[in-house]
């Protein structure tokens, strides 16, 4: 039995993962929902109805509950698990001096919107929480394959190696190998661009360019990532660890990805709106596109990838035509 | 009309992919094949019956014959794309002053198996063709989306510029971007391994490993393709280009790799014996697999991903251990 008291903050699936995982730990964890019939449903037959419900959610570790302030408050380590569009406003009522002292590991894979900045930063600067105090975890990790309990890998980065061992010690578990890594803002952005260019994917395969043309795509990627991250926060990094590339190669040749699915209805003629609408929700990736695209504007990075698809996602170009120029951009 | 004569040895599906590409740019070509019914198919009706067979062979600027010496007499630039296992076999009646001043470029991914050594070397060593006069192609890039003239891109290797770009200058063409490296040596190892790297990610597909672990594997082969060339052969080199990267990804990702589906049947239980009769051929791996290892003797890389595929296939460690204990050597 771990003996710290963590809140897991959502309900989605990578939510519902981690919940597993802990429990697999026997890590008392207190997990806020936003929907309350799922709470209900949780208490009542111990599965999560709307996402990952073949997981068996343990009564005797895991407490489903509405009051955030709560989970909070009786907790040292804050999994924070909601899409970052929504990240402000769940955390809106919370008082300032909360998180003063505990730990915030974001799961998430996003920026806040209008702020066009990490998670990470939000928190510290919202909160005050510490940098020492905080840690990202990373894929590469379909929720699905936690679900069944497919092997698979996570990376924990932290500025702190203690806090980063910490979070590993808690996650580490029969089907989930943990390593850590010393670059928050490096292994976030790479989760969020991975996001921008899974829509690329999409939209390159619903124009129906094929495999040589996405290995390329990819490829040219995690060059356009590399020179982001470095001229952002340059550092001494391999962006061939599973943190960078192996996130991004799961995402990117992924049938199941929300944001290669919505690039894919772009490609395919669909209007930002209707294939917004036809999928019932908005893939993390198109915010994501605007927030680096904005940041770029200080940065001046050549990013071709990321320019093409925000030319076709925000400034409406046909996307044959734009990708006609992108594909003479990449070698 | 481009000026240069040039002969393609090989009659197998890249072989007929490179014939369209030189076709398209009107390069008059001899084209040998070992197959005489083939030959005559083509010639009778312009289209090779065993591979692509869509592929419309164009009959005033292709050439094919049964003739070899006088395929390669004749020509200035030599395209070499038959399987590594039989190119000593192929060109062993030829005069070794034949190849003496003309260009040859290898499109072969893997290494002659006895000698464990790359097929340029071989054609160096045996042809006294100088380093200057050699080139390579690398993907990424299936065969099969040539012949339907997907947007595909090719890297043309060779440690002379002016060689490059002639042969680049020969494969640009409406559905082909070409670019030029100068790094022969780490492009063809890096080919060579991931033909192995793709046995591995069949196997673990066949063990039930997902996406997740798959991810994790291609990141760490990464990695470890690094490690090897840079022992090998130092250089400063950028592995996320297309040559290095983006072929590793064409093939790992590929249901049709015929390395991966050798590696799916040994995953599944299949002997070697037994997947190979039932494939009807040997994967390029299969001997790439010994030449690397053999040779990393010399070297002693750290190269787990290599080492565990080869104690499956030559030491007939039931994959199942094998894989657990790399499993815990990936992160």
């Amino acid at each position: 039995m771990n003996n710290s008291k963590v809140a897991v903050i959502g309900g989605g699936s990578w939510a519902t993962a981690i919940v597993k995982i802990l429990s697999e730990n026997k890590v008392v964890t207190h997990w806020w929902l936003r929907n309350q019939k799922d709470i209900e449903h949780i208490r009542k037959f111990h599965h999560n109805p709307s996402y990952l419900s073949s997981v068996n959610i343990d009564a005797d570790i895991i407490r489903p509950t509405e009051d955030l302030e709560l989970a909070v408050r009786e907790s040292d380590i804050i999994f924070l698990v909601v899409p970052s569009a929504f990240v402000a406003e769940v955390l809106l009522h919370l008082d300032t001096q909360i998180l003063k002292g505990k730990i915030v590991v974001s799961a998430i894979k996003g920026m806040i919107p209008e702020e066009n900045i990490l998670v990470t930063d939000y928190i510290q600067k919202r909160f005050g929480v510490l940098e020492k105090d905080i840690a990202v975890i990373a894929g590469p990790c379909h929720a699905e394959e936690v679900a069944m309990e497919k092997q698979s890998y996570l990376s924990v980065a932290s500025e702190a190696r203690e806090t980063a061992i910490r979070i590993e010690k808690m996650l580490q578990c029969r089907f989930i190998n943990v390593h850590t890594i010393q670059d928050v803002v490096g292994v976030e952005y790479s989760a969020v661009i991975k996001n921008i260019i899974a829509i690329a994917c999409g939209v390159a395969h619903g124009l129906n360019y094929g495999d040589n043309f996405q290995a390329v795509l990819v490829s040219n990627a995690m060059q356009e990532i590399s020179r982001f991250v470095q001229a952002i926060y340059p550092k001494e990094r391999d962006l061939n660890a599973s943190a960078y590339l192996g996130d991004l190669l799961v995402t990117t040749y992924s049938q199941f990805s929300r944001n290669r699915t919505f690039g894919n209805m772009i490609g395919r003629g669909y209007s930002v709106k209707s294939a917004q609408m036809e999928m019932d929700m908005v893939a993390e990736g198109y915010y994501a596109l605007k927030s680096i695209f904005e940041i770029n504007k200080k940065y001046k990075v050549n990013i071709p990838i990321i320019t093409a698809v925000y030319n076709v996602i925000y400034e409406r170009i046909t996307p044959i035509i734009e990708f006609k120029i992108l594909q003479e951009k990449l070698n």
